[in-house]
Parts: C-alpha cells; sequence; structure tokens
C-alpha cells in the first residue's frame, strides 16, 4: 500500500491526540454522541477566515483558541455546558507543519481549560486565505436554556466584563492605537467566554456581544419587539479602553469582538444575579433599559444627548 | 435604528425558510436539540471549495445539494437517519444575489427530498473562493451504527450502485471525456446518498467512498488490520463508464467522488444483505474479499494480474 497523502499524517499526528471516544480517533466518517438523559443540546457554528476575522501574523495557537471561543461564547450565552466540537480547516498548500503543530496546541490548552473534546472534521485545501469553521455542542438542562427573546419594556439590561477592548486591541495590533500594557491585543487575541454563569430563571434574554454593543442590542430588541436605551456612562470601559479616549467611544460601542454578554433581567431578578456574577466572580453592569415602543437602540452620551454612529456593527459581508 | 447590514437581509430572504423549530428562525445564537430518546445522534463534517470540489460555473443549487449530499452521505455510511444540519459560508463580497436565491433552492429541494431542516449557521467575507462547510446531524438507535472498524479476513467486500462515474463526469465537464447523455456530469454534480438501508447486524464494517475506491478500502483494511483483494472484472462500472474503455479504468476505480457504499459482511448475512438492498431497490455487487494479512489492497485487472497505481486516491491537501 503506498504511502498516505500529507493529509491524513497530518490528522495522526497533530487532531487525533484532541479526539474525545466520541470522535471514534478521527478514523471513521462520523462522531458518535450519546446525549446525556434529560438534556438538550446547544448547537453553533462561527467561521474565522485569514485577513477578515484574524491576523494572517496572528500566532496559530491563540488562532484556534479564538475560533474555539467564538463558539465557547454562544453556548456561554445561553448558559450552556461545552462538551465537544468539530472542525473544518481550508489550508492553503503551504501552510506549514509548524503551523498546523500550534494550531493544534492551541486547541489543546483550550480543551483542557474548557473540558472538551475534538469529535469530527474536514481539511481541504484552498486557493484563498485559510479558512476555519468550528462547530461547538454544549448542553443544558432541558427548557432551561436563556434564548435571544424574551426580553420586555422595564428589564434592566446588563454586559459582563468591559466592553469595546477587544476592537481597541486590533486597533493596537494594527498601529493605530498605543497599547503599552498589551491588554486590548490579548482581549483581541483571546476572549474570555463568560461559561458557568446559571442564567436559567434569572435572565429573560441573553447573546454574546460579537458585532458590537449597539448592533447586537437591536437583536434583542427585535427579538422582543422592544426599545432599548443606554448610558455611555454606565458602559464599563477597562483602564486601557479609558486611557484611549473619547475619540474612541465610537469603536468601544460598534467594533465588535467583546464576548461579553448581553443580558435582559427584570429588576425582580437583579439580587439574585448579582449573587450569581459574585458566585462566578465576574463583573456586570446596568447600562440601561428596555423600553416600550418599536425596536430601536437609543445611546446616551455623556451628557445624555442622542449619539448616533456612522456605523452601527460590524456586517459580515 | 439604521438599515441592518446586507447579511442580516439575506439569511432572513433566504435561509431562514430553511429553518427548522431547532434552529429557532436563524434569530438565536445557536440551535436547541431534544435528542430522539433511546437515539444516538451521528455527526459529521464535509467541506466543498470553489475551484477545488467544484467547478465555480457549477449551477449554485447543485452545488447545494452536492454539499449536502456528501455529508448525508457519510450518515447513510452509519445507517443513520439525517435530521438536520448547521452550514458555514464564506464568500467573495461579488457574490450575488441570485446565486444566494439558487443556492437556498437546492437545499429547499434537497430538504424536501431528505426530511431534514437546518438548524443554524454562520456567514463571512472571505476575498478567496467560495467555501462551504456543512454539519451534519443525524440519529440511530443507541449502539446500531455501523463502523469503519469490523471487517475481517473472511468477509465480503461490496459496493452499492456504480462506480467511477463522478470521476469520469468531472472529466467531462472539463473537456477531457464525451458524456453525450449527461449521465456522467448528473453523477458528479448530484451524489445520491445511499441512505435508508438497514445494515446494522448486517454489514460488519461500512464507509462511503469519497477519496476513490482502492484509497477508501484501504481506510478500511487498516481499521480492521486486514487485507483486501478485488478484482476489476468484478467493480460495477455504469454503461456511459464502460463506454469510455479501459484507459479509464484507473480513474474509476481511484478518481473518488463515488459516495457509493464500501461494506465488509461476512458470508452467513449475505442474504440478508441481498434482501435489504432489494427491498430498497439498490443494486450492490461483491467485488473481492478481506484476507488475512497486514493492511494492505490488492487490485487484479481482467487478467488477474495485480494493477499498481499512480495515485491510489484523492488527497485534500
Amino acid at each position: 500500500m503506498s504511502a498516505l497523502p500529507r493529509e491524513f499524517a497530518l490528522i495522526a499526528r497533530y487532531f487525533r491526540p484532541l479526539a474525545g471516544p466520541e470522535g471514534l480517533g478521527l478514523a471513521d466518517d462520523v462522531a458518535l454522541l450519546a446525549p446525556p438523559a434529560g438534556k438538550e443540546l446547544v448547537l453553533t457554528v462561527d467561521a474565522l477566515v485569514a485577513g477578515v476575522h484574524f491576523l494572517p501574523s496572528d500566532p496559530p495557537d491563540l488562532v484556534a483558541r479564538k475560533l474555539l471561543r467564538v463558539n465557547l461564547s454562544d453556548l456561554a450565552a445561553k448558559a450552556a455546558i461545552p462538551l465537544g466540537y468539530l472542525l473544518t480547516i481550508a489550508a492553503p498548500a503551504d501552510t506549514t507543519d509548524d503551523w498546523f503543530f500550534s494550531f493544534a496546541a492551541g486547541l489543546a490548552e483550550d480543551q483542557r481549560e474548557f473540558g472538551i473534546a475534538l469529535l469530527g472534521g474536514d481539511s481541504a485545501a484552498t486557493p484563498g486565505p485559510l479558512t476555519l469553521s468550528l462547530t461547538a455542542i454544549g448542553t443544558v438542562d432541558a427548557g432551561r436554556a436563556v434564548l435571544r427573546r424574551g426580553a420586555a419594556a422595564g428589564h434592566g439590561i446588563w454586559v459582563t466584563g468591559t466592553i469595546g477592548d477587544g476592537a481597541l486591541g486590533l486597533a493596537a495590533l494594527q498601529g493605530r492605537l498605543a497599547d503599552p500594557s498589551g491588554f486590548l491585543a490579548q482581549r483581541y487575541h483571546l476572549p474570555e467566554p463568560r461559561l458557568g454563569l446559571r442564567l436559567a430563571g434569572i435572565a429573560a434574554a441573553s447573546m454574546d456581544i460579537s458585532d458590537g454593543l449597539v448592533q447586537d442590542l437591536g437583536h434583542l430588541c427585535r427579538a422582543a419587539g422592544a426599545a432599548a436605551e443606554i448610558e455611555t456612562a454606565l458602559v464599563p470601559l477597562s483602564g486601557p479602553a479609558r486611557a484611549a479616549g473619547p475619540s474612541w467611544l465610537e469603536t468601544c460601542l460598534t467594533g465588535g469582538d467583546d464576548y461579553e454578554l448581553l443580558l435582559a433581567v427584570p429588576p425582580s431578578s437583579e439580587a439574585a444575579l448579582l449573587a450569581e456574577v459574585k458566585r462566578a466572580t465576574l463583573a456586570i453592569t446596568r447600562i440601561g433599559r428596555f423600553l416600550a415602543g418599536p425596536p430601536s437602540v437609543t445611546v446616551r452620551g455623556p451628557d445624555r444627548a442622542l449619539m448616533t454612529f456612522s456605523r452601527p456593527g460590524w456586517s459580515h459581508f
């Protein structure tokens, strides 16, 4: 039997060690998953394209971890527990073994951190840029996923962590903004999925912020048939984001790459929310309220004046 | 609220109508799937890249259907029943609305044919070629999936349908081979996933042939720790493939894009196999046997002479 193509050698060397038992050693056409009793499966898919969603010069291990984490962030927003993932890599012919080694090492590191395993995948050649797609699977107790729909007038608008660091990190990596501590670049490269919050029964609606706070808040409004008003003075900014100055505020509010959670919480659940984020040692901040009215997002600046934006958020096309 | 980016309009217009209830109207970050009781989930992912796996001139509806079907073929090989899929589209900026319309129409047609629904997806811009990735999900009765491993010396090697048409169809579409009836091009564009065969308890091992009969048979050998011998005189060829002549035999055996099933069947199960394919109105042919010995594939030509190949099968890199 002649030597196997390079594809199989790469899979055996770098990816088979990442496979969980459901992945059948990546030696079958499929993964076989016995769903845990009483659970629903939560499925999400996100793609990253070199030169579009990450910089071709980004370290491969960080690209791998970001690819995983942007998907885990979607699971976090549903209060799901991650279980595993399937991966597609369309790679240019000149992608080196070193690149695959580092990429797989990044996956391995985050598999350990998040307790997940590779279930399956596909590899393809491409004459274009490196293109990655990842399907992540998690579980929730049946009926307990927190959806995008469910916000209502009177609910508070809450966000975890700090807003805008990822977009500013991209600006820093592109040389448009100083980042002496490297904090902003780190936030761009390695988002922190806010897993582990028990949001069922607390949040009425939830999503993660990936395309910009203003645009993603618009999605919650449309799903609810409600309006939203936020105050920029309340939006939590990191020290480095505050240091960037007010000219970067619009970037923070619309730039995307936050991977923080955006929640609608009834006032009656605020105490439970604060207790839960304290238990999880996370920060959370109320930045506004949902209001009666047709879907719209009103942003009031430091002087409570209405802010408008040249672009509300990130478009994928 | 300003107008939404084009992405959301495209999703709303072309893809939301394809979503099943688990897809939450494509208006959430995730799909929510309640697994049927007593079932295991079967998961597979396959990608197609324009210019690599399909011709940029291929009709978008056929590209969509091929993308679905190459994944359904993997489910068929496990004797699984397809349930739904998640989709990633990385599209160049000049991809037209007409392209998306036709692509979604192809998905809709095959969703009806195979009784499945869209569960979720992601869209991305790319400066490179159109790149598609699809994760398909099916179900099997717990413990009843037919895996790649399980072949043993003495088992017959069986294939459904006819071998080589897809590879010859590509040659025809590239102008290298006459295809007066269009049969070969049709077989390349629109593989027929061999769903519905109740293979559990009949086949000891199963996979679909996507990368060429010889190479894929090598995978069954490695998974089993057994050798295989096939006779080209037994390999089922369609009329147009026979008409192409003996100079195309190597292409038929190694070219890939067959999406027929390759099975290991103990002699004691042959009667049950033949009854089952008759029930499903499929054709099936025994082309050789597994033998004791280290993994290897022996191919005997019309004169029973040993055949060797310049390339055993299709490499993805």
